[in-house]
């Protein structure tokens, strides 16, 4: 496919102040690449499958396929100023380096950032995915109107990420900002961490859906929810849990409050430490969350000691699946010189 | 008392380049002042008692009154250039104002920093105990070579404050920092601040002791605490378990563990979040527990899933008595010129 003509093409961005970088978001099993203007607009999409199992060039190829397509068939990407890529850590973003994600084994100590410079001659960055959607949020999306947020993302785990005036929260070695694994219950279940009572362990998708099978195992009386799993209880998930709450199954209705509560002790933590000016809650079973978030102010009493924590906003995300590829644009700062 | 001549004064100062901070201490039955240089020394002393119950004039008073002990009697005091109070929490550091701390009554959303700049007509810093005491160790002491600091205040509370880049983490209004009430057990004992098994409730010099009031009360044979305390059980203290625990008796060992063990979930999850460069254990129960502050290491793999917990230094504080008044002097910027 023939790179389009740059002339033709110039005079077809709608703001001629434009800019844009590649968002690169990569998976266990997709690379999801956009192109993405200085106001957060995604102007073109391509996607691939991501080859994580094989030899790290394959897992590279992939990307590169992958940003390849974009460049290629949008208009527009002629003119990209950089590339950001966010992929599941550990990693170090300082150093560029994917270290070791278990569904990316492909990748060990891999220094991704140095290589896709390399072939594409362009500045690389790299974060981790709740990073970059935190980063995302607060520079177009939720969080653009605070100063500081705290960004967690629900769904198969729980990650999160903080953004003071603009910055994302390294720490030392690149490693802050794990706030799924911070323990509310020292002597809780161990979590897949090593750790035990971590808020992921209660509180993600599969742990609020094991939760309702559980109940489910020992009174499933009055319960709609197998009805709406076809009675299989494996086939009991957060999604369905979030359907039948939303027409008053009780039993949904009290592992959603558990987890409610749950939430509202670990953000009372947080927000005890570290006080953001506003939290953000993404991830996949945020919307069916969503109804049910009101319920923290209830909390806050209980749970935190900052006389103000019920002025601070617990907001949905403006994203869904656009979170990483918008946040992977975020890191290479377009969006700060508006 | 005369104000001693400038002139002559002025040619005592050791180093021409030095400039001097008052820093004032105040706590719920004193007032400590010092002047402090801007690498950190003190030079000069006062103190006075706080009348803690009285009008806020009263309270006021007390602080004038020893501050102005320090400019009279100390040669050195006319060049101060701000004055920076430590006091406790809660308060607003960016208003200035104490809101309504229990151990100062007389003080309830109090504008101390315009009423001591009025007097004095200098600059005038507020922040709570352990916020300055964390910029003191990130100014002067054991945190002075590192980018964040987390300082941690064992007492009779549980006390923290967080330094990124040489300024205090405040937060949306002041409120960050107060890692003391994070909880590590939802479930359990209820802290004084209303929240449920805040760290605090564990781990403070008098959680400790009583504590180990419990053991004994179950099973005092072979302790030697009951020695140590004269036979009273209410005399039993965090220093004497220290004391008993370095004699190698097994029952104070054991509930210095349960505190080990407890700190390093805490502070694991604290890495987790923030992951500082530093962590500094301060307060009258540090010197006690230095002697175990390394068991954390051991614990990391449970309390911990940073990788590279086991090279963050968690170190004593440089400050015993003084963490205050040096803090509060931290609070006026004279060290970050250096």
């Amino acid at each position: 496919m023939a790179v389009p003509s740059m002339k033709t093409d110039k005079l077809s961005v709608p703001q001629s102040k434009d800019f844009f970088a590649v968002g690169v978001d990569v998976g266990g099993t997709k690379v999801a690449a956009a192109l993405v203007d200085s106001t957060g607009q995604i102007r073109f999409r391509s996607r691939s499958n991501m080859v994580a199992n094989g030899t790290a060039s394959d897992g590279l190829d992939a990307v590169v396929l992958t940003v390849r397509k974009l460049i290629c068939e949008s208009a527009l990407a002629p003119d990209f100023r950089a590339i950001g890529i966010c992929a599941p850590g550990p990693l170090n973003p300082d150093a560029g380096i994917v270290i070791n994600p278990p569904n990316v084994p492909c990748w060990r100590n891999y220094p991704l950032v140095a290589e896709v410079a390399r072939i594409f001659q362009v500045p690389v960055k790299l974060d981790n995915d709740a990073n970059a959607a935190a980063l995302a949020e607060a520079t177009w999306g939720a969080g653009r109107s605070y100063r500081s947020v705290f960004y967690v993302g629900i769904g198969t785990g729980i990650g999160t990420g903080i953004v003071f005036d603009g910055r994302i929260l390294h720490g030392a070695s690149g490693a802050a900002g794990e706030g799924g694994h911070m323990g509310i219950d020292m002597r809780g279940p161990r979590c897949k961490c090593g750790k035990r009572g971590c808020v992921e362990v209660f509180a993600s998708g599969p742990a609020l859906a094991g939760r309702m099978r559980q109940k489910l195992q020992a009174d499933h009386e009055g319960s709609t929810l197998l009805g709406l799993s076809g009675g299989d209880l494996e086939g009991v998930t957060a999604e369905l849990v979030g359907q039948a709450a939303a027409k008053g199954d009780r039993l949904a209705l009290s592992v959603i409050e558990e987890v409610v509560e749950i939430l509202a002790y670990w953000l009372g933590n947080i927000v005890d430490l570290i006080e953001p000016d506003v939290v953000i809650v993404g991830g996949g079973v945020a919307p069916m969350l969503a109804a049910y978030l009101d319920g923290i102010y209830k909390r806050w009493q209980g749970a935190c000691i900052n006389p103000r924590a019920q002025v601070i906003p617990i907001i949905l995300s403006s994203y869904a699946d656009d979170a990483g590829v918008t946040g992977a644009a975020a890191l290479c700062g377009i969006g700060s010189s508006q």
